[in-house]
């Protein structure tokens, strides 16, 4: 089997910049991604390019892989646009392992990048809502807080999770953005603040949510045997894991665990041999704080139900068991659509390699790292275990 | 390395029904491929799927690849959406061909879908206008008759190429469509009214293009060890070539050939170790009848400019000495966007079987097929070579 390796990422901060358009994102996270790999790399060696985008309508731009590509001085290679709602990226990066997987490539990149702040707010709501189920839930009046407001409700009454431990997961998250000058939403909030903030859907409040974000991300992959001639830090993908689920909730047989999430993370384990207690840390999909109690459990982080319990005994903090979004999360670092999955490995490689810049933000001795990168309310999944 | 082959492929008619949606069209698309397996094929052995899909706006449905797949009942499974424009299913296809490469799996299916009817005709102009160049070409008023327009009078100019061979390019493949059963357009036309029907951009009239299509199209792929389960008659898949090129015709050094095109098709004659005078049949992308000559060149059934040639002299018929597109091709087949790369394997793989139901389309003997699929003006492209 080939090995693969990350050898150089590249992230943009996320944030609202109504002067960069979608272009120049995916050229900034580009450029720094070159410029990351230890030894240099001749840009004209990528054979391949993935590219996940929701591509939030307002850029009235297609065809957008060759667009990257061509933006980025890269052009010819083959490029392909991969569109998964929210797990977009995610998707490009399993199909860029995939790629050097065959043996038919050694140097492929997965990028993703989304510009969502160009768009009036009701346009951007439309252009997300039709990442749940359309014609069930969306065009029922059904948005993204009400359906994560429901597998909360369900969830408190299911196993006894408290709004508390819920929205201490943003209590976490918005503490480790302040640390990370890439993130959004740099700036503390306390429990009581975000308890308080205005109902979204009931028992979810403003700060239970992601922002809307401009952003963009790259990695470039290499084949194990020429990782070499590129770093001396090469970051192995051990395990990639996908899956897909019924889009409405009322398909579902259960609505307190994203089956697509579960499944994923188990075949990322078995690819890599791995168990939930082998993870270092891990950055997971936090689109609403319920979201990561339930990435807790669907990776074995915790028992069914017992999620919450992780926020009210620190566990998920950096310098706990098992460090969760250190970056900040979707919650605090942002959530720029296409770019999240690609963005989660960003900060695993860093966390690896042990060069986060900003030294409080390090998880220590991290060794294996996970993304858990899901699509709308948990219609499509995707999990990668990273190893030094 | 592992071998790959296609053991069953399902088409729609294409058309217009305004009676079905998207997901009934991929459903019997789905079905259909299902049964063409010979030996049968329980679903649940499918591992993964992609699935190309422009999504032409009106539908107004999000992460597709789950929709699809849950409504096919095959949930669970790995799906990814895939948009390169006019070629996201080719590049669904490709992906497909490299998942079962990785060694990983076993059975991956690759689908594309299109509903285009049930939008407005303007609402259908913008959404494919983006699949070109925006800000320099759309944005200034220009669409993709225009666009082909210029490479059309170009060709003409430089090479000497008539009005005549391009559009004797759809005569011909209207008259292969007339004996296809699923093509859209099944009627005859002649030179002469071909020729005076209105001109759309000069030289291009109206039935130098192709029609609004629905449809969908699937094909199952398989590993080779594993392919006698299925079926006696497999086909392989020997090369699969894929590119992009510089969106706009501005940027490009010649607009006379798709160099996108081109590059594919050499990749791929490449791994599979062919030449152009290997191939037995070829369906290519006949969006706009100039894009069949450019096709020819492309792929090199004739030399650089030389492509108006094969169709004066007939060679490109059906009993010609390479016939393109038997199936009546984008122009008179139909062209459903997401579907058409899948569409044109399945014509391939009925070909090499010798199982084409209507005789008078067979062609006789064919053993290597191709399939040329091209994204926009050539932003992107993808050819594959099939082998009985």
């Amino acid at each position: 089997m080939v090995d693969v390796a990350v050898i150089g990422v590249g992230q943009t901060r996320y944030g609202t910049f109504p002067e960069k358009d979608m272009k120049e994102l995916f050229v900034e996270a580009f450029t720094e991604a070159l410029a990351d790999v230890e030894k240099g790399i001749d840009p004209k060696g990528i054979q391949e390019a993935f590219i996940g985008t929701l591509e939030t309508g307002g850029n009235q731009l297609g065809n957008v892989a060759a667009l990257m590509t061509e933006q980025a001085h890269v052009p010819y290679i083959p490029a392909s646009r991969v569109e998964n709602a929210c797990c977009s990226s995610g998707f490009a990066f399993r199909d860029a392992f995939m790629a050097i997987k065959t043996g038919m490539y050694d140097i492929v990149m997965a990028g993703g990048v989304e510009k969502m702040n160009d768009l009036p707010r009701e346009r951007n709501r439309y252009w997300l809502g039709v990442s749940g189920d359309v014609e069930w839930e969306r065009l029922a009046g059904t948005n993204f807080p009400g359906i994560y407001a429901m597998i909360a409700l369900r969830h408190m009454y299911q196993y006894g999770t408290t709004k508390e431990q819920i929205t201490g997961v943003a209590v976490k998250n918005h503490r480790n953005a302040v640390k990370n000058p890439k993130a959004q939403l740099r700036f503390e909030i306390t429990l009581e603040r975000a308890m308080n903030s205005p109902v979204l859907a009931y028992p979810l409040t403003l700060f239970d949510a992601c922002p809307t974000t401009d952003g963009a991300a790259v990695a470039i992959l290499c084949r194990g045997e020429r990782v070499e001639d590129f770093t001396d830090t090469p970051i192995y993908v051990a395990g990639s894991g996908a899956a897909t689920d019924y889009l409405a909730l009322h398909d579902r047989k259960e609505i307190t665990h994203l089956k697509a999430a579960t499944i994923a993370a188990q075949n990322a384990y078995e690819q890599a041999g791995l168990e939930p207690q082998d993870i270092d840390v891990a950055e997971v999909h936090d689109c609403f704080t319920i979201a990561e109690i339930l990435a807790y459990e669907s990776l074995g982080f915790a028992k069914e139900g017992e999620g919450g319990r992780l926020v009210t005994e620190g566990l998920t903090e950096i310098g706990g068991r098992i460090p969760v979004n250190p970056s900040g999360g979707l919650k605090a670092k942002g959530h720029p659509i296409g770019a999240t999955g690609v963005g989660q490995v960003y900060e695993i490689v860093h966390q690896l390699r042990g060069d986060v810049k900003e030294r409080e933000r390090r998880v220590k001795n991290a060794e294996i790292g996970l993304t858990h990168n899901v699509g709308g309310s948990g219609g499509t999944a995707v999990v990668h275990i990273l190893k030094r």
